[in-house]
């Protein structure tokens, strides 16, 4: 009898953990979507999209607030250990980082409207789909990551954001060549450049996603790791 | 002898809580020397500080670190609950917001060096000393507000924030128009306003810092609260 029940509350734990990552998987779907849908919004100037991406907001916030409620229910309820307990604190941080990944997109859904209203800019929206493409796969392969528990991959974003910072401190170096060459698209450009400091800090937002991966499934905090050691350092845990 | 050995768990309990908080603290106070010397650099043009400022970096992420570990450590060991459970993850969260705002006054270090190097901007300084001002006083008073688990500061400080924000796009919209009028000084005015976008940055995360104060003493989740709607909310708790 001891055993029948032990074996049911560990099935009842079991549960919420596998909720807790539903959860989050379903909260970083509803990001990626904002992300892409805000770059696409932005290329296609489409308003009404936008608008869309602003209105998920509420839904990323309380999804946000459900997750954290959970995290500290199981951490009063169960007292999980080992595993466990680095589960429910990687979750608890990757959950800020998605939150704020969806107040970047939120950020670009405004600039956009803005750049529908005073006129497009004349220039930065094709390193604007670049870089937003290469985000959105961060994105997208970082909760692919933690569906699988898949250290390879979470290394393999980590490393992606150095290249989403080489892509975007050129965009930038042009844009403001550009500028100087006609100042009268500084206003204009000063949005694309906002839009594109948005993508540059949702890389690192996906960055920041996988280190707690990693230090949920090793136990190694790796947040001060510079990411060409990271595969040695997670290879020795 | 039973009585005793709990009193004995229980006080040292105590001390490991007490401990945390003090690595906290000590740790705010780091940070907030460091966006104060970014600062100061910036206006007195002074290269040795700034890097003094990108060295604390280290020490930083050391305590990032520890103060994570400790958490992860009280939890598993402790199992604490109640208030004792959410004055742990209000600092585990917080500590990571202190830990970004040492980030961004990494970056106005670096972009002190550049002016150092490429000329000082001949507009902006102005701005970056009162928002400067404005957001350090925010970081001394939301540790002031931990140091002493006060409410009233504390949303005093995320209220602070608008103010913040409010001077940051004043300051934009000024240094857009004066880049129009001079284009040659266009690279060197966006370094000006890479900085502001720091500070503001930093206001936000003094902010978040507040939010999960408010969360610890009163366990309430205030993050997507108005800051209009703050009183009342954590009133009602």
């Amino acid at each position: 009898m001891q055993e029948l029940t032990t074996d049911h509350i560990s099935q009842q734990f079991n549960n919420e953990l596998e909720q807790l990552r539903q959860h989050f998987l379903t909260m970083g779907g509803v990001v990626e979507n904002q992300v892409q849908d805000s770059i696409q919004a932005l290329l296609d100037a489409n308003g009404s999209l936008a608008e869309d991406v602003k209105d998920k907001d509420t839904t990323v916030n309380q999804l946000d607030g459900l997750i954290d409620e959970e995290c500290t229910r199981i951490l009063a309820k169960r007292q999980p250990a080992a595993s466990d307990l680095r589960m429910i604190l990687s979750i608890s941080k990757a959950v800020s980082e998605l939150e704020r990944m969806g107040d970047e997109a939120k950020k670009i859904a405004n600039l956009t409207l803005n750049l529908i209203n005073e006129g497009e800019s004349p220039r930065g929206y094709v390193e604007i789909n670049r870089i937003g493409q290469m985000v959105s796969r961060m994105i997208h392969d970082a909760l692919d990551a933690y569906a699988r528990l898949d250290i390879d991959t979470a290394i393999k974003v980590a490393k992606q954001d150095r290249a989403v910072d080489q892509e975007y401190n050129t965009a930038l170096r042009s844009l403001v060549t550009y500028m100087m060459e006609d100042p009268r698209s500084i206003s204009r450009v000063i949005n694309v450049i906002w839009v594109l400091r948005s993508l540059e800090r949702i890389g690192d937002h996906a960055r920041h996603t996988c280190q707690h991966l990693i230090f949920m499934v090793k136990g190694v905090d790796v947040r001060h790791v510079h990411v060409n050691d990271l595969a040695g350092e997670v290879k020795d845990a």
